[in-house]
């Protein structure tokens, strides 16, 4: 009998590694690489965090912490020491050190934990905010239930039960400092073709245009030295409208996006990585990909100044009326936010067709501390 | 590269195949069962419907249906014609007919979309009701947000994004005959080995002593022909308390299960599927499987009078405190609610030691109707 297990991590190992080349077709496996007993666990040691250029797993819970009142520099040390005790373990397939479950803990599933830094956290350690909050967007409708936050972890696996037992563990670890501000759960198709751009819920080609030097766009090389080997996370909360996009055809949803929903090419193009040719014209002399398409206001022509996006979809409760609580957790990594994120979704604010679907509703910043050793702790770095 | 699809459905492919011989270890995979391109579609058409000796998926919603005020058999009948045509297409990878987002639908992933119908849903289409409402358990304390229901839709499938699109669908088609009641959502591990047995959320092996002869305990062989190949569910929503749980030492955990929690064996046995020696005592004289540990109370000595369990993981929001909302999808088919499920209970709700830490706080019943041919519909044999 095959396991299952065995299969997967194949595949996993092949996903991780097709970040580079995305467009090449699926190929006949071939005995040696399904044989491979892949542990299927994800590196915890490195100049970077994982979870961020780790090839997106199906399934994330993002978590926001605030810490309790009173919580000091000491209390933040002993606190992210603690949870990264925690996330060594977990994501290597061992049990945290007073797991209450260790049976779950034994299918590491691509497991990555990372850890963003917020406001909070940075004036209770006495320490300068590295970063600013976002600006106010006209077109953001905010609630507090999904925004902020002192402490971000972000829990990612190819299994939910493997989620869910890391969440518990970082949640109960993280109890005597701090408490749960917002969970936020979101999933990819666990099953399209490694290489390939997932959909959103809008049915959407999403994701086609990411970076592809991290050093450049992601991680941080300039600036303070203790930041350097991190990054930057935007989480933003966005709900789809579905009811009324499904009202819209899908020449005005191709209008509105500047992509064919078909295969995700550009109207201009013929294939979803194909440059958008924002300059053609149609026959009346209107551009063919509009001012106000979605693709040309994301639009960053600086391949260094790109962020890296590796959002989730979200699909919660239905309403009685058959309404559905729907869709995007918008992840984006950047070197620098006010500098790649902030124009982006400026001139989104400003003028996308989309804004008529989708809403943003939450919206928390964090600083992506470097990654650590084997005997050092996220957050190490942190000046005095 | 490898697409993870075509690895995904090979493995799909052997865990439907491994019901009937779960206790073999994994063996090296062949390159000929790996090169099938399985299409991962479970057939839709047959005597009995899918969904239920379907190999579990890794995730399944569970959708309540009420139909609106004035609905009769020929709305019923409309609306399961209805649905009955979405599901021959979305489980076969196949837009439904005013299918929004038809890219989404390519992914079939093993989906199944199993209907059953409850007391309301007779009332209206004017048919005696073939089974009874479940007689009150003492330790139930039901809410009616996860109980009842006119109609059920369970759907389940291997990558979340499809199933997302399925009920998305149904519930639209469904909209103007019905109202949305509830929808649970469960999970089980997407990656554990083809034919093992599942843990949950308490760590426990869960779901190891289940018929083999469906024939004789599951599917409906008497009473009237109508029902012949149809089945009965019984879906309670199970609560743990997981922080009082992880109080518990494992000696007591054990002695509450009656087995093991590292290996799932009967705490009289070695192996998981060794038969428990209810009759063996220790040097004091007690019982070593305590006469109120859960296996004990939950035994069927005939396996043709065994329930059919097939359980989902549900884990959602987390409490500021830390408190998860966590628990069992408990979803059990038999051919007689009556004579197999209610004696299992009341034994249960008497004297299980697991009480102590789990809640029944959702309980709804359905028959399910046998499945139909290629232009057939569920439901259609339901007597005029």
């Amino acid at each position: 009998m095959i396991s299952r297990r065995n299969l997967f991590a194949g595949g996993a190992v092949t996903a991780a590694g097709a970040l580079a080349a995305p467009a090449t077709p699926a190929a006949t496996p071939t005995r040696a690489t399904l044989t491979r007993a892949a542990p299927a666990a994800e590196p915890f040691h490195g100049p970077h965090q994982a979870g961020v250029a780790t090839s997106p797993q199906a399934y994330a819970v993002f978590l926001g912490l605030d810490l309790r009142p009173g919580g000091d520099r000491e209390s933040v040390v002993r606190l992210m020491q603690l949870l990264t005790d925690d996330a060594r373990r977990l994501t290597q397939g061992r049990p945290a050190l007073a797991d209450t479950e260790p049976e779950l803990a034994t299918t590491p599933a691509r497991l990555t934990i990372t850890f963003g830094f917020g406001a909070g956290l940075f004036a209770a350690a006495g320490v300068e905010p590295p970063l600013s909050p976002l600006p106010a967007f006209e077109t953001d409708r905010l609630d507090k239930r999904w925004s902020g936050g002192d402490l971000l972890v972000q829990i990612c696996a190819d299994d939910q039960l493997t989620l869910a037992h890391a969440l518990r563990m970082i949640v109960k670890d993280a109890r005597s400092f701090t408490r749960v501000r917002w969970t936020q759960r979101g999933f990819r198709s666990a099953l399209s073709p490694a290489g390939t751009t997932q959909r959103n819920l809008m049915g959407q080609v999403d994701g086609t245009v990411n970076p592809t030097d991290l050093d450049r766009a992601v991680w941080i090389g300039q600036g303070p030295q203790w930041l350097h080997g991190g990054t930057t996370l935007v989480l933003r909360r966005i709900r789809m409208k579905l009811e009324t996009w499904d009202a819209a055809d899908r020449v005005a949803r191709e209008f509105t996006i500047g992509r064919r929903l078909g295969d995700g090419a550009p109207l201009t193009g013929r294939a979803e990585h194909d440059e958008p040719d924002f300059a053609r014209t149609n026959r009346l002399g209107f551009p063919v990909i509009s001012e106000y398409a979605h693709i040309r206001r994301a639009r960053v022509a600086d391949p260094g100044q790109r962020i890296l996006r590796r959002p989730y979809n979200y699909d919660e409760g239905v309403a009685a009326d058959g309404t559905s609580d729907s869709g995007l957790l918008f992840a984006s990594y950047q070197a620098d936010v006010e500098r790649q994120f902030v124009p982006v979704q400026r001139r989104l604010a400003e003028g996308d067709l989309l804004n008529e679907w989708i809403t943003t509703i939450g919206s928390a910043v964090f600083l992506i501390p470097p990654g650590c050793g084997p005997e050092g702790w996220i957050g190490e770095t942190l000046p005095s």
